[in-house]
């Protein structure tokens, strides 16, 4: 099976989160997690994909609409996150949202 | 300085290929390495993310167009790649090609 996201057929939405992490974990892993159990049980959420490395993180959510996806942004819980984001884990990041307009897969 | 790929202003097209691998490297990480450098030569390319964990691999590619996602797509030298891709290294993928409508970044 696989364990990457399965999303509906386009038109959908992706949210493109990069980012570099400062050193030491200063509760991140526990937020990640909380926030990615949060986002799954918002309205017009898809499915989530993450992955990290000892140089860059890429995770990319997936949502029906910009709509759902302004919404998550102002989630109280998630300002939140987004605010100790900003002073303790991380270095730098970027945000890209985006329209995914055609889409395939592969599979064994 | 930020190792996250800096991109002109929106609208631009993201490519997000997030992947399982097979074990084993079998001329992966060349191949791979290649492929960069030789999409990074062509006409409309903006620049690329990637990460990897023990569970999945995501690289998201940034192009000017549809246009010039498509040229890479059919250029000779990644036909060959993305085929070995099916046969040799890959358990399973998912390939989004996306507008990027908006974007912002932080930066400490």
């Amino acid at each position: 099976m696989s364990g990457i996201a399965k999303t509906p057929e386009p038109p959908y939405y992706a949210v493109i989160f990069a980012s570099q992490r400062k050193d030491g974990d200063k509760g991140y892993g526990e937020m990640a997690e909380r926030m990615v159990e949060l986002a799954s049980k918002q309205k017009g959420f898809l499915g989530i994909d993450s992955a990290r490395d000892s140089n860059l993180g890429i995770t990319v959510s997936y949502w029906q609409s910009a709509e759902s996806i302004r919404n998550w942004k102002e989630h109280a819980a998630h300002k939140v996150a987004q605010e100790r984001g900003k002073k303790e884990w991380y270095q730098n990041y970027t945000v890209r949202v985006c329209k995914v307009e055609r889409d395939y897969n592969f599979e064994l």
